[in-house]
């Protein structure tokens, strides 16, 4: 494990990478932690390939979404790409994105980001060290409570 | 045939990975099953490459998927991935699906999920040791009954 | 022109491959067809890469795709695969795929099959011969009548 | 400069690669130009990929377009393939294309083919010999009259 | 850093690069600065791998794009394909992109257009010194004013 890395964006009305670090740092005080912060979310590829190749194994990807098709769109691309990238060297993404249609006001959106980066910067953690089998079909949720798995 | 991989997630709401395991075992059981467990359907391409590079020349990724656009564009993306691994690497991957907005209940969705988990566990051994020719053009369905072709 | 290979689906209502060998086999009598049956159109691109594998340079991919926008979107990816798969192997692919919303009923809509196989099986042969710049702008339509050129 | 390249279908219902042709054989009379014909717009990835081969550094993509949403998605997953080519191999690609929703009827539909297939020529002739950075920002159109730059 | 590569378009209503490579020129005035001006956006791919090929290690690509359903698919085709550029080549793009639908008159498309190439001429720089981080999850806003982060 060479260093965890967190791209995220300038774009983002919440700074959700403070807060994932700091549940990586509480989960694995010993990793080396690599930020980078891009403009907006079709860049973070850039940014996510810069870490690898700076010797990040596992990585958090931070991203915000307008409301628009137009960002939905783009939401797409980078979804592409972040797969593309994991396919082409050998890394580990994971891509926690807000996306504002997604609450009815600020508040609770924000809560959705702090929650979400916090939940998916223990399932990076997790995934670096094991997997995740144990909460297979759990309907577990990140920026919302779990809604369980149908009985 | 060294070892069949099974991918699912945490986000999934039916335990697809374990009837799909059942199902391979008491078709091929001396065959190996591996498996790993992600958060999303986007996470599955990591997952399966994973496998694949540990020897899993077979994979089954079972995926669920959330109604909203945003889920679908996900659902697009990881689609998109899965045929470019296979494309990069010598794996056979059938996907199996189940999308929130296709019962209207959760007690169908559970019965859709496991009977299409199973049924694709049936397809993937049955690819690994031949093709599907004889059912060419039969109209068969996972998850739901098979409508059969038209006479 | 090593072999010809034709990859078809059980999710198809139709058994199209037979028609379009049928069609295959009466235009070059002397070609070896080879054929792979895949569960459903997202695992085309595995089947028609283990036939280029095989030794086939010319690949009829026969799909079926049910109305929903989950299945238009594994339309896409199906048909970004099979482009990615022509521009990573020296292969010729011609895809040809049925949607179950253009036809109002089940006659129409194997008539629409049969045809538009047997018209792209032609189709591959005479580009396996040279080109089709003869019937350039000139509407071609498969599973319909033609509807010419703009005079 | 070894050679032009021109892809066009018989989907098409105007023949605009005669007309193409005319007008790069007007601007560039000592260029080869090299012609394929294929079925429909998902073909001339395979299409373009063979002049590539044979030596054409510049390619004309013509391709006409159905009103169906499977339509403008088989156009998206032919954008993509092009792109990706011009990723892999070392040609330009302009790709010209006509959308049978873009006009109210046949006649006009025309002459947008014609007019949009002429102009796309000379830009191919002209990024060839340098670049089209004159004509940054006027807003100049293909297939209708330039809209120009906003004052 | 060896130059910087602007690609803009003959489709776009507004002088982008200019604007773009005033802003540059002010901030790192001993750059070179190399420009590529295509068609549409589409062409945009091959104009960045152009520069990118003749030592420009970063590249703004500046896009116009209509209304249309068309248009939003031409744009995701673009951005994908700026995305795949940057896994197989080791360069940072950030696309501007200005959209027909995001101003309701010209005036406005105008002052989109600028601010957002001069805001993204001084991201390329920030990022090419070393990183945004600084304004991470700030809500900042090309094009239009920022919104700022969620109190």
């Amino acid at each position: 494990m060479d260093c965890i890395g967190v791209v995220d964006t300038t774009f983002a009305r919440v700074d959700m990478a403070s807060e994932a670090i700091d549940e990586i740092k509480s989960l694995a005080p010993d990793v080396e932690v690599r930020r980078v912060t891009v403009p907006g979310i079709k860049n973070t590829i850039w940014g996510a390939k810069k870490l690898a190749r700076e010797g990040c194994t596992a990585l958090l990807v931070l991203g915000w979404v307008g409301p628009s098709l137009t960002d939905k769109l783009s939401y797409l691309a980078m979804s592409i790409g972040l797969i593309e990238l994991q396919i082409h060297m050998d890394v580990l993404i994971l891509d926690v994105t807000v996306h504002e249609d997604e609450a009815s006001d600020e508040r609770e959106l924000k809560t959705i980001a702090v929650d979400r980066a916090r939940k998916h910067a223990r399932n990076l953690v997790a995934l670096m060290r094991g997997d995740l089998s144990k909460f297979a079909g759990m309907g577990l949720r990140q920026g919302r409570p779990d809604v369980g798995p149908i009985i």
